[in-house]
């Protein structure tokens, strides 16, 4: 059901690395990811602040540049390639398969490659960053959730499987994936040696549904909701604090001043060997909400931020999950 | 606004105690208690269950009576008073009052007496029960969520300020009130040194709506929903996790296998002096979610266990929440 | 073997209230208590500072008062009465047993009596205190361990039986006590419903060994030993962390600039009812560690903060505990 | 300092996989790390008990082998390499340097090579494993501390640079290190994308001086001794509950019944990238405690589990640590 997966891939993407967002304020939202999610600038500017968890000795995580005409959209996600050669062989990959590269100077970063998935999601690779010193011990500079690391990124394509295939002659191997019946709907793909780099769920995409970074304790999840109210974004958290059925990690989502969508989790499962089977769930008998609660909410399932300039695509055929709104409409009457 | 509070009551009730319970299935409600809240089975027999809180040194806090035909409801609300004496003042005090009281026999407790409340609840006062060893650091017996101790009961009434002045005058305190305007709406009663031994809101009642124990550390919060999940309760896990408005503690609802409401919580605050006012919360402002996340659905709001044999009062006006449901359809369309 | 608790004494003491300690210097010490502790400045000048935990509505329950040339002592521990009228009946009744009484004024508390217990320790009780809000749920305050509230204290006695007796008749109860055969060397005693108000342990006194603030999660108690790092006191991390013998609970101990000694601990058990007998533990068959790892300094066992000039009396016998540094000698030689 | 890495080693070694020791009574070990860590029982018959962690998917991280009269030693520590043919390049790789190589057969794993390094510790290579279900959700499995997987092992080695180059040789990065001055101590080695797979520590070797489990939460480092005393284990626990100097996490080290040291931590930081410096630790300037707490006993720094027919090799300057024993010889007397 899954496509193949070539474990010797032409170059080596090791991890998510870096998400870059456009925000209409952006002291508002480094004030959001600072005080609720507890991220560390490393380097600012009046357009551009750059952040990263706790735990984390590269310079940036997430990048926020200001736009204020086109605000609340996703500029690309980064991956992180092992050697910088692994770069070059990139280049000529994509370049021969009719996908677009570009070299680009970005600050803080190494030589660094704009290449785009041939749905259009704008990826943006790198083998080095500028380091910064690990913050995970040093408690004195702790804020909210204390996230310690950027883990993965979900988005949205129109077709699952095939998308989900062009990752996996990548590397990308999935942990578990989401099917009805045999037809693929969700992946659940990682490189780093854990669940997840990179979700792919059917919908109208690309579009960037969230990215996620780990907390350090089941504590921290309520941690991160309860500054979110004080910081008056209490109604933005949008989903949770729950647990997942697909990882069964514990997560709440959060939406930040710019309606991105922001996860934060405890830690995933190890992964790396090559002779474990992905873990299959299947949509038709997966009750509404996994593990117990409510379903989520409508927007959670159709709200994501779209990558700049990247036209959208629908899926061939409409998501109709099992929302919160269906879910209430159709329980009976007492 | 609030009731005037009798600090020298004629007798000493000291904390609430136990809950007797109708159930249609004693196996599966005895399940849902020890495996998902941790609960220990101190005594049972055919028709009978009685358990407690980890932490808890006396007989039973939970009594679980089969009722083939009746289940669902509750039959009594305990309290305990500090001294045999206050027994016997307590009957006095009832009769006096053209209210119920009549003494009972009943197994693993001291001399008890029943009694009722202007409303109608049913009451059961003792001073004594058989004790057991507390089972708190004895970790082998852990299961489920490790409950700690029954901490307290709400109730629904048809005038809150009439039974909260009830309640003051038998040395009850409130650590914080609800009110629309001046009309006390909720109360937030207290006889040990906590938040809450009673809460009353005003709705039809009187019933209650739940009653709720101790967890350790927050975690326990997700393993209590965890359980549910577990035992095939996990969509009755009706409201949070999240975190209350007054009171600011961490909290889930759970209906057990008759719809009865139990509440696992973390701690509460120290309450004992008499200078420190009561925190009021006005339900005008009150924003649906007091701190964050989702309002509650509305049987949250409106299903409660009736007593048995109590006829119900609604109250002069019928209680209109901010529920879930009205939430959803009161969103701005995007 | 124990002696008989009054159930109605005379005046009604409700809690431990608050300590005064002498500091050498006022900045260092409150940076301690602030940053390591998480306390809250209730309010300061140049000479005292007064503290809070997060928990905590009244106005202090640590007072760090300058004393240039004699720092690392303990002027008073403070309890609080229940009615103003308690404190005039409190005053007879040390003043009719020859013990000291007399009046004093002193900011942010109401009427307030000195007294003191026949072994000369320094005693303060009030009724009320100025009220300040309570933190709890104000994430954004929260510091260090983020202590809650203060709990207890521990002293040293001469003879424990007697000063036990002292503070029965005071209506204090033991949750649990230790004894060698029938000779009671610690009373571990309460006024308010849990474990503790008032530990008394045979040994030079009086003296005061350490006072105690709960935190929320077991996680704090890391946390506090983090920060005791951090401000440059890690090795002040006395003892633990650990779990009690008695009482159960996980704990740490730090000494502050001065030495006193403070412990962090998660919560206790409630107590309140009279018919639960105390839990008894026998000093000769108690392993050097009630519960897993190492025994305790000798200066744990011996080291108290003494009162201002209270004379100290020896015990009739000294204490001969398996500390660590005797434990290290009789170990086998492999 | 640190010798050079090969970022493109011949074969490629994966994780630290599974350890194989020596035990007197099976059944007691299995006890212990059943009820205590709360291992997970894959297969075992009546010489052998196979273990795993509950979020583990392969058959065993921990092979215990009953061995009456040489128990307490250590048999082989495993690695996982990621292709099977990596074995095969491995088989020459050893044999080229003139080291142990030879195909075994054993149950549960695949094709399976046993090598040796330049000081003799015995390795055991493997690719794949049969799989059982990762039970880390599976909370109703829960017991004792829930370790979720094996993390590395720490060994001795006569000469750490030496060993450190041989495992650089083999692609092992050092996440961190110990020198005193040039002279590197101890090397804390990586191949997954973690801290730590291998830790070399200059002392008498080869041999095991312990191998680690995660946990989930700080918590759960408390359950572990908890557990350890409730089995009779107490006085095991050897050291901690502390934060680690290196590395920083918090940890709690056990003796099993035979005296094999486990450590029981929650878990690392992400490694994986090239850029990231090693940080370098000087045992000159390290306090004796890196964070907080007292210093190890003397037999923390020097006992270990021998490998079966090893022999073993002093380095060439004995440690002389600042042990718990040293540090209160060193006290000044008060």
């Amino acid at each position: 059901m899954l496509p193949p997966v070539n474990l010797r891939p032409s170059f080596n993407i090791t991890r998510s690395s870096h998400v870059r967002l456009t925000v209409a304020d952006l002291a508002e939202s480094k004030n959001f990811y600072v005080n609720a999610l507890g991220l560390v600038v490393s380097d600012e500017d009046e357009r551009t602040c750059y952040l990263r968890g706790l735990a984390e000795a590269c310079h940036h995580s997430l990048v926020l540049e200001l736009d204020e005409e086109g605000a609340g959209r996703s500029k690309r996600i980064g991956f992180r390639v092992f050697f910088d050669e692994d770069l070059d062989i990139a280049y000529e990959w994509f370049r021969e398969r009719g996908l677009p590269a570009e070299w680009v100077d970005l600050p803080y970063q190494g030589r660094t490659l704009h290449v785009s998935d041939p749905i259009g999601t704008p990826l943006e690779l790198c083998a080095t960053m500028e380091t910064r010193p690990r913050l995970h011990i040093n408690f004195e500079q702790y804020k909210g959730a204390h996230a310690q690391r950027l883990d993965h990124y979900q988005i949205f394509a129109p077709d699952t499987y095939e998308l989900c295939a062009f990752y996996s002659e990548l590397g990308f191997r999935n942990s578990e994936y989401l099917e009805r019946g045999d037809k693929l709907l969700g992946a659940f793909m990682y490189r780093k040696g854990t669940c997840l780099d990179l979700a792919i769920i059917e919908n109208t995409g690309p579009a960037l549904h969230h990215f996620a970074y780990t907390v350090s304790e089941s504590r921290d999840i309520f941690t991160a909701c309860d500054w979110a109210g004080i910081l008056g974004y209490g109604d933005g958290v949008e989903r949770g604090p729950g647990r997942h059925g697909p990882g069964g990690m514990l997560f709440a989502y959060l939406r930040d001043p710019d309606g991105h969508r922001v996860e934060v989790f405890n830690s995933h499962y190890q992964t790396i060997d090559t002779e474990v089977e992905p873990v299959r769930w299947d949509a038709a008998s997966l009750s509404t909400n996994a593990r117990w609660g409510l379903p989520a909410l409508e927007k959670w399932y159709f709200e994501a931020s779209p990558f700049v300039g990247v036209p959208q695509i629908p899926p061939a055929e409409q998501p109709k999950p099992m929302s919160l709104e269906r879910f209430l409409l159709e329980q009976p009457i007492p």
